[in-house]
């Protein structure tokens, strides 16, 4: 018996699989990294406000009491316990919903993923914000949607975006991040709440409503959820990430009880069910009203972060910059003077120490090559105060070239 | 502003969602853990062999040395030195791979969902044995492969088989379970090995080896891994599930280098990374060799199982039920008399206090209705014992009711 040696290439890969592509932000992650770097790329949550001390003694009480089941292959809908509780949690946000409608999720990107493998087909039409989340992007683009863009402004989306998508074919949903959105920062205002839902629903178009941040708030609790006033047309999907831990990988699905039994069939399929150790320990610490006391240490550091950066902005931009700072979550989002591409700038800016995510990823289709994001929640005030300053100086740098240039 | 009334459902399923059913086995297990019942349904292992004391150390050490990294965002490609761990793990079975070709994922079901994800096309042939491991189908059929069954014999599938493959359509893969599978607990023998590879090199066929069982071995370590031979047409899948515990959800995929880039971006759009505490923590009990300790402990507990569970097959089958004892794993593979069908006789046997798993979900095409699954490994000898006894009057019972029947 001989071993064949044909070299033949055997793999043929999924046609979806083509339109994976290596993520933008993880390279800038990767450039920022380097020593000496201020990075107001990222995208994670303070360690400092991670809860430590409650994390260590709720592990060593779930492998104390209960270790074999904690260790053992558990339901893939979730722990029964901690479906209650998010149950129970979401009524702060508006939505009346039974344990059972509730499906734990490894993080919430799972719920992205599953909610686009169970409702995407081919070429069928979705519609996000302009721009939108990056993350729901490539958790959707294997399922080889069709993106349409809702137009918006500052407020989110235009209600009467909705009526336009009526026409040019109906999408199997819209995704929508109402709460300090990822990247622009903006929350979708009480008064456009209604109207959008109402919008979504006239056009048919349930929505899949995104909300890692909405406990994030630093002035006032947002409006409550969009799904509070279409619970049948809306899956809601939540985080601890942001709250606890986000290495605990655990976020969660609230769906119409219609949809139910798909998204947990798929959620089988896709890893069985979420760590039934992980689910324990976070009910363990979440149980007893914890989160009511983290939570606000955690509103307190960011906003003062978030006013660290607001004041280092208006310090150093050049004139022509413009941003809102947000009332929560996580970043802000500029837009540059005209004549600058964020995008080409980065090179740059890196050289000269700073870093940030350029707007382009975060848009389906045409992107805005002025926009900009930047992360405040990870850097002491002297860091935001230097990095600001870093990036005030390219920029004013890269608008004397432009001037330069100009005929 | 008044609230829309209409109730037209506004969701739309994707095809692929129409494939997604529930699980039999889910419904059986349900049943079976009304009180009283035997099972020897479960898939599960004994809950007695995890190691409850090293994970308990493991968990306070990781959360005392390097508690913000652990709760953390991760890396996608999972925790550096779990990679490396298993980099060397795997080359007890004969696979030289650097820890670059290894991606840690949430448990092996996720690797057989990667793998789907990126090379499966709708109506693309996928190969799989028969019968062959029922979570595969489960994690391949969302992308609405075709499936092709390989012909086998108790050896496991037959090298011919991919000569026919070749003439219907080269399949995307060939899915395998060499080391004592799930269902029906054979090794592909090591005469088998090479043949089979050369077969699979020959039709252009890439594999796909799943091996969770691999070192539940009971009387000899299992030949070296197929993907030994032809590194680079296989993707080869293991998991902590079976060694240390399913409750964290560990597995790895190890991949050929082309391979890996496509793998990556579609588990980061699958759940961003595998949880890092959980990697930590099960780096920290296997780095120092602890499963070298451990795993026999738990082949010693099986092999008695599996010796009780045969012995009382001998003395409680009906003539013409046949099975061979396997020689590691979890489960036998038994075949009744003719005129039984193990689906049919399913409420019979629950009634009289045992169940089983009928072996027809095991099939991706025609399956055997005389087929049933017993699983040994989380049950005393004693109630084997009793769980065999009963099944063995209900078989019986059922036969006379044939013979009267007949004519």
């Amino acid at each position: 018996m001989t071993i064949t040696t044909r070299t033949r290439n055997p793999w043929c890969l999924a046609r979806r699989a083509e339109r994976l592509e290596p993520s933008v932000i993880r390279e800038i992650l990767k450039v920022s990294e380097r020593p000496g770097i201020v990075s107001l790329a990222g995208g994670l949550p303070a360690p400092e406000s991670f809860p430590v001390a409650a994390m260590r003694e709720a592990a060593a009480r779930v492998l104390v009491d209960t270790p074999r089941e904690a260790l053992q292959y558990a339901a893939s809908e979730g722990y029964a316990p901690l479906r209650e509780w998010v149950a129970q949690h979401v009524r702060g946000q508006g939505l009346a919903v039974k344990p059972e409608q509730v499906l734990i999720t490894t993080g919430s990107q799972q719920g992205l993923d599953l909610v686009g493998k169970v409702l995407i087909d081919a070429a069928a039409p979705v519609a996000v914000e302009t721009p939108t989340y990056l993350g729901a992007l490539q958790a959707f683009t294997p399922y080889e949607p069709e993106f349409v863009s809702l137009d918006g402004d500052d407020d989110g989306p235009l209600p009467q975006a909705f009526d336009a998508l009526a026409r040019a074919g109906r999408p199997r949903f819209a995704y929508l991040l109402p709460n300090f959105q990822n990247p622009t920062g903006r929350v979708i205002p009480r008064e456009r709440r209604l109207p959008l839902v109402n919008a979504a629903r006239e056009a048919g178009v349930p929505l899949l409503e995104d909300n890692p941040y909405g406990d994030l708030w630093f002035d006032e609790a947002p409006p409550p959820a969009l799904a509070s006033w279409w619970p049948e047309g809306c899956v809601y999907l939540g985080s601890f990430s942001k709250v606890l831990t986000p290495g605990f990988r655990l976020g969660y699905v609230v769906a119409p009880p219609a949809l139910v039994p798909k998204l947990l069939q798929a959620k089988q399929a896709s890893d069985l069910h979420t760590p039934g150790f992980n689910q324990r320990v976070v009910h363990e610490v979440v149980c007893n009203g914890f989160l009511d006391q983290h939570v606000p240490t955690i509103r307190a550091r960011y906003r003062a972060q978030r006013d660290a950066m607001d004041a280092a902005l208006r310090r150093h931009m050049p004139q022509g910059t413009t941003w809102h700072a947000p009332h929560g979550g996580m970043f802000f989002w500029l837009r540059l003077p005209a004549g600058l591409d964020a995008m080409r700038l980065l090179d740059r800016a890196v050289a000269a120490g700073v870093a940030y995510v350029p707007g382009a990823p975060f848009y389906a289709r045409a992107s805005d090559p002025r926009a900009m994001r930047l992360s405040f929640v990870t850097l002491s005030a002297a860091d935001i105060e230097r990095g600001i300053r870093v990036l005030g100086a390219v920029l004013h740098e890269a608008l004397n070239d432009v001037a330069v240039a100009a005929p």
